[in-house]
C-alpha cells in the first residue's frame, strides 16, 4: 500500500537553521536608517530587539545552532509530516508526483510558531519579561502568544480593531495562551492617542498596530518588540521546515523539480524553499514559484526599491519589491498576503531570477483549495490555497507534456479560522481584483528616493 | 532529550478492529423492537443500514478485518500520535506519567472519521449512493461529509436549526466536503412538516433531526442512514484508536494504570479503552474512568433500563443508562456530551463495575483545558476537557501518594470550533448545573416499561 506520510523521528529534527546570506548570488542591500539614510547599526535596533536576534539578522555563518530549549518545544509538533497527495494526483490525472509539507499541525495551525518560539527564547535569555507585537487577522499574534506562554513571558498584542471585532476566534486563542490583546488603535500609546484624536472611530490598520507595538516596547524597561515575518532572522528560523522536507524527500528517493509557496511577508515560503535555493544555485534545475494575490501583487508588479515597512514611515528602509508603503490592498481573505512589501532576502532572489513570482485571483485560488479538500481531506488557509493553485497548474502541464515532475507545496496553514471566506466563495461573493497600472504607479509615488550608489 | 511523540509507521496501522462482544463479563441485552418489544432482527434494520454493518452489530468474532480501502483512507491522518505530556506533569509536580492519544489531527479534528470512513465504505460496497444523518453542533456531520466525499457518495445532513444558524463554521466545513446541509426541521420530510405545522419557528433538536434523517433514508431507494455513536459497529470501528495506543505504549515500555475519556454516546472512549478493558478483565489493575458533565449525568445518575434512542420514540429500544428520552439537558458547550443515553456496550461495562463513571461541572473542566493549553500548547474541545480534568485529578492524587502511575487520556478533538465557549468561560458566564434528584426522576418517568425476563 502506498505510503502517504513521510515522518521523521524527533531525533531527526534539524539541529541547525540554514542561513542563506553567505550563499546569495548578489550582496544583500543593508537596511537603512529612515532619518539619516545610513546603514542601520546594531545599536539602532537594540531598544526593540534582543542582541542575539540582531546578530542573526546580519550573520554570515552558514548555519546557526538551534538552542536545546527551542528544540524541546519544537518537539511538541515537529518534525511535521511530508505528505504525498496521491488522491489529488489521481483526480488531476497527472504523471507528476505531488508532495506537501504540512505546517498546519502546529498548535496555532501554521508555520508561525517556528520563529515565535525561537524569538521568545532569545528574549527570555536576555532578561526580557514581555513581548509586544501587532497582528491583523491573528495568525502571528496567536503564534507569539503560544511562544511567550511556553517560556513564561507576558505577551501584548495590538490587534487591528476591525479584525478584533469581526474575527474574535484568533483573539480568543491568544487569550487562551494568556496574551493580553488590545484592539488597535488604543488609548495606551502616544501613537494610538494621536490617531484617535483625529478619528475616534478608527477601525485601525496593520501600520497603526505596528506603531503602537514598537512604541510600547521601546518605552518599556523590560519589554521588546517581535516581528513575525520579513526580517532575516525570522526567515532563518523558518528554514527548519525546508531542512526537514529535504530529508523527507531524500527518504522518499525524490528531488523536487517544482516548489510552490505563498508569499505575504515571505517567511513561510523562504522557510521551505531556501535549503533548495542553495541546490539551484549549485546547478540543479528547480522551478521555485512564489505565489501572491493579484489584489496585492508585490513581487509581480512592485518596484525593487528602498521603502518603509509601515504606513507611518517609522521603520527602517528595506530594499525590497514594494507597491509603496501607502498602498492599501482590498480586503481579500488571504489576510496574511496583504503586505505592500516582502522580505528583502526573498526579493533579492526574485530580482536575481532564482525565484519566479506569479499572481492569482481569489476565486481560482479557492477553486484549488476545494479540489484539495475534496481529494486530500484537508481544508487549507486562503493564503496556502495560492500555492496549491500553482501546484495544480504545474501538475496539469505535466499531464499535457507527460513529464513526471516532483512538485513540493508549502502547506503553511489550515483554514479552520477562515470559514467565513469559504462562505463568501460558496455564495459567489468573492471579488477578483485587478489593478490598472496607473493606480499602482500612484501608490508608488510615496516610495522615498534613496541614493543607492554602488559599493555602499 | 525526552521524546514527546510516539509515532507508528503507516505499516504499523492495525489491520483489524477489536470486537469486545465475545469478551464481555455479562451478556449484552439485545436491542428490541419499539412496537413488539421483541429482539430486533436484521430485516428490521435493513431499510436503513447496509447488511455488513448489521452483521458487525451482532458479530461474536473477536476481530474484524479492516478493508484495504478503509486503511488507505485512514492513512491520510493515521496512525495518530501518542504524546507524553511532560510539561503538564512538570506544572502539576506529579510523579505520574501522562500520555494522550491525539485524535484531533484528523481532517475534521476529532475521532469521528474513524467510523465515518468505514461506514461510507460499506454503504458504497452495497450500492448505496447517498447517506443521511443528523448532527448537532456538526462534529459528526462534518466527519460523515468527509467520509462520503472520499468515497464519492452524496451526503445529506439534517443539522439542528439553532446550531445551523448560530454555529455556521462546521456547516461550512461540511459544505466544503460537498455535503448538502439542511436546517432541521425542514419541509422536506413528513416528520419535519408535522413539527413545523405545530411550531413554524421551531429551532429543532437532535431528536427531530434523527427522525428526519431516518425518514429520508428509509423512503429513498438508494440512500441509507448513518449514526455516529452508540451502536456496536460504531464502537468497533473506533477501536483502531486503542489498538494503536496499546502498541505505542508498548514501545514506550508502559502499561496504563489509569485511562480517562469523555462519554457522550460512548464511541470515542470505547475506541480508546476497549482493548485495555480486555486486559482488565484478564486481571490487570486499571482504573478506567468515563467522564461526563453534571449537566447530563447519564452514567452517574441514570437508570440502567431499556429506552428509546430519540425523543420521538421511533428508534429501537436499547438497554442502557438513561435519563429518559424526554430529558433535555441544558445548553452546555460540550454539545457532544448532551445525550440522554449511552452506548449499550459502555453501559454494560459501567454496570459491571469494569468502568467507573464520574461527572464534572463546566467551569472546572475549562480550568483543566486551560492548564493543558498553557503547558502542552494544544487547545482541546470542551468534550475532551472533561477527561483532562479527570487525568489532572488523578495526577494530583499521585503527587500526594507518591505513586508513579501511568495515565492515558483520550484526546478526542481540538477546540478551534468551540472558541465561543472559551469566550463565555473567560467572561465567567458558564453555569455549573446540578439537578435536584426530583427533576431527574421526573424525566425518567417516560422510560417505557419492558419485560426483561432473564434468559431472553
Amino acid at each position: 500500500m502506498e505510503q502517504v506520510k513521510i515522518m521523521l523521528s524527533e531525533k531527526e529534527l534539524p539541529q541547525r537553521w540554514y542561513n542563506i546570506q553567505p550563499d546569495l548570488p548578489a550582496p544583500l542591500a543593508p537596511p537603512i536608517h529612515p532619518g539619516t539614510h545610513k546603514p542601520l547599526t546594531p545599536e539602532d535596533l537594540a531598544p526593540i530587539f534582543p542582541m542575539e536576534l540582531i546578530k542573526q539578522e546580519v550573520t554570515m555563518e552558514p548555519w546557526v545552532e538551534i538552542p536545546d530549549e527551542v528544540l524541546r518545544l519544537y518537539r511538541l509538533w515537529r518534525p511535521t509530516p511530508l505528505c504525498r497527495a496521491y488522491r489529488l494526483e489521481e483526480a488531476l490525472g497527472t504523471p507528476a508526483r505531488i508532495y506537501y509539507k504540512d505546517e498546519s499541525v502546529s498548535p496555532p495551525g501554521s508555520h508561525k510558531p517556528n520563529t515565535a518560539v525561537a524569538q521568545a527564547y532569545y528574549n527570555k535569555q536576555e532578561g526580557v519579561k514581555r513581548l509586544c507585537t501587532e497582528t491583523g487577522a491573528g495568525q502571528w499574534g496567536s503564534a507569539l502568544a503560544l511562544g511567550c506562554c511556553l517560556f513564561g513571558l507576558d505577551c501584548t498584542v495590538y490587534m487591528v480593531r476591525v479584525s478584533y471585532e469581526q474575527k474574535p476566534y484568533r483573539k480568543l486563542l491568544m487569550q487562551s495562551w494568556g496574551a493580553t490583546v488590545h484592539p488597535s488603535p488604543t488609548n495606551l500609546t502616544q501613537a494610538g492617542r494621536s490617531i484617535l484624536a483625529k478619528d475616534p472611530d478608527s477601525t485601525g490598520s496593520l501600520g497603526m498596530a505596528i506603531s503602537e507595538a514598537v512604541e510600547d516596547a521601546a518605552s518599556s524597561e523590560d519589554a521588546k518588540y517581535s516581528l513575525g515575518s520579513v526580517l532575516n532572522h525570522v526567515l532563518l528560523h523558518q528554514t527548519v521546515v525546508g531542512l526537514e522536507a529535504k530529508e523527507q524527500l531524500r527518504i522518499a528517493g525524490e528531488q523536487p523539480d517544482v516548489i510552490t509557496g505563498c508569499v505575504g511577508g515571505g517567511s513561510n515560503y523562504a522557510g521551505l524553499c531556501f535549503p533548495f535555493v542553495k541546490d539551484k544555485l549549485d546547478g540543479r534545475d528547480i522551478d521555485i514559484i512564489a505565489c501572491e494575490p493579484t489584489a496585492c501583487p508585490t513581487l509581480t508588479r512592485g518596484a525593487y526599491r528602498y521603502d518603509f515597512g509601515d504606513t507611518a514611515q517609522l521603520t527602517p528602509l528595506l530594499k525590497m519589491y514594494t507597491l509603496g508603503h501607502s498602498f492599501v490592498p482590498p480586503p481579500i481573505h488571504a489576510g496574511g498576503l496583504r503586505y505592500h512589501g516582502d522580505a528583502p532576502l526573498m526579493c533579492l532572489l526574485v530580482n536575481q531570477n532564482v525565484i519566479e513570482a506569479r499572481a492569482y485571483h481569489q476565486n481560482t485560488v479557492f477553486d484549488a483549495a476545494l479540489t484539495f479538500a475534496r481529494t486530500e481531506g484537508k481544508l487549507c488557509a486562503p493564503e496556502t490555497a495560492h500555492c496549491i493553485k500553482a501546484a495544480i497548474d504545474e501538475a496539469l502541464k505535466c499531464k499535457e507534456t507527460g513529464e513526471e515532475k516532483c512538485i513540493l507545496i508549502a502547506y503553511s496553514g489550515h483554514g479552520f479560522f477562515d470559514l467565513a471566506a469559504y462562505e463568501q466563495y460558496f455564495a459567489n461573493e468573492l471579488e477578483d481584483y485587478e489593478y490598472p497600472q496607473q493606480s499602482i504607479e500612484e501608490a508608488m509615488k510615496t516610495i522615498p528616493v534613496v541614493d543607492e550608489s554602488p559599493g555602499e
